[in-house]
């Protein structure tokens, strides 16, 4: 299974995309996420792993994008600890750092850090492994990386610092994307707890119409777990609606939540029902 | 009044600061919008102006998380369509450039332009107007900027082409924020149409929670024109709900809509009540 995602080896999306497919996968690691899209899309990849929400910064409104414009479906979904390590070469000490690259959602995780180490500026690169990557190839004694312990290891990058994140609950929520076809067929490892399903809605500009489409799901006891609200391009100050809910879309209760939504809502389109852990 | 905006002079934020408030105003540029939050905080300023949402790239989060940590009130809103323009030293020719400065999401938004001269490189800087600072300091014959019309004044550059953002339905929404003893005092020079209110609340993770909030609003006849949310720190997968609808805080029907949130809800804060021209 080819497996795209963004970021270089280490990267915390592929540490997602083993722990939901096994470790034997080949990865395929791409520079953006449009491109990661792109290589599903032109077959250079089976599927791709893509980042959707962060407990901490939030939804990753580029991917919610790209998953519209695309005509993937959502196979599987994990949710993993995100555990922040300084990394530099092994002869480097603390005190010698001046310059920490990293993503800058990491970087800005870590402000701890940063207070209390003020003679070290953080530096922003598109990726965290990459930044492991970039540090061990510069091999210089004043440069360390924030990345995964998977990142370190890969690099031969030494963690000088452990889990230095502001916050311990940092999760990122992944989604496992593949051609419609393809996948009801990826068999992800995740033990089902529940299913889940993702759906996006759009409904007319008019008082009540969000509150009569929730209605669909609450006349059905339908759980709601995220509900997220993304522009429509050409039309400003309109929204298309993102739906994560408990059950799998052909449950007897989901599928006439779905019936009422599609007589209510100017457009419904079912982003995929998968088994989760969680 | 003193207005801190994040940005330098030219910034498209100082230009909504005068259409909302007046061509007199004292401008206090901001490197970041936790500077701008703070310079309020401190008393460097009375009010600051504050990007909230944009039609194409959506809800601007960081602001709207900076305005649940402080304790500013919305005093007005303003939406600004949004005019990039190519703009160089005056002796540049479009042949000549080979680097482009700008915002990120200013680059982003045109990308018919980046692709139809593929050898102009575009490089990100954290602001519109900083960036026609910088190419007029350094005076280079291959380097321009994108950024507004007023930025080029100020700068004294020239537009070599206007408007070549990809999208001209490109808007963006800004909230002028004050302290709340100061909010109902100010009075924006937009004609009032009509009132908005902003809020936010949080509800219990249940079934039914958001269907139910949202019915207070619903059995009232209000208007909603956005919902947003955002990750609650420290509370994995749970949300805050940002809600804009159309009325006044102590409009009878809005009273008694606020009134029943309350019972339902775990949190409500009311962000303010402002006159608004569309």
């Amino acid at each position: 299974m080819r497996v795209a995602y963004q970021g270089e080896a280490g990267a915390f999306s592929e540490n997602a995309a083993k722990r939901l497919l096994g470790a034997e996968i080949v990865g395929v690691p791409c520079h953006s996420f449009e491109d990661m899209f792109a290589s599903v899309g032109s077959g250079n990849a089976d599927c791709c792993i893509a980042p959707i929400e962060n407990s901490l910064a939030g939804s990753i409104h580029r991917n919610y994008d790209l998953l519209l414009q695309s005509e993937l479906s959502i196979a599987g979904e994990t949710s993993m600890r995100i555990v922040h390590n300084l990394i530099a070469p092994p002869d480097v000490s603390l005190a010698e750092i001046r310059r920490v690259y990293s993503h800058p959602v990491a970087l800005a995780q870590c402000t701890r850090f940063f207070s209390s180490n003020p003679n070290v500026e953080p530096i922003a690169v598109h990726d965290t492994a990459g930044a492991v990557r970039l540090i061990m190839d510069r091999g210089r004694k004043d440069e360390a990386a924030i990345a995964s312990a998977a990142a370190a290891e890969i690099y031969a990058g030494r963690v000088l610092l452990e889990g230095i994140e502001d916050n311990v609950q940092n999760y990122t929520r992944f989604f496992l994307l593949a051609p419609q076809s393809e996948a009801a067929k990826i068999t992800p490892r995740e033990t089902a707890r529940r299913w889940k399903t993702s759906i996006v809605f759009r409904v007319s500009n008019k008082p009540g119409a969000l509150f009569r489409a929730l209605g669909a799901f609450a006349i059905f006891e339908i759980d709601l777990t995220k509900i997220e609200s993304r522009p429509i391009e050409g039309k400003p100050w309109e929204y298309a609606f993102y739906l994560d809910f408990i059950g799998k879309f052909d449950d007897p209760n989901v599928a006439r939540a779905l019936d009422s939504l599609r007589e209510l809502a100017e457009m419904v389109r079912l982003l995929g029902s998968y088994a989760t852990r969680w």
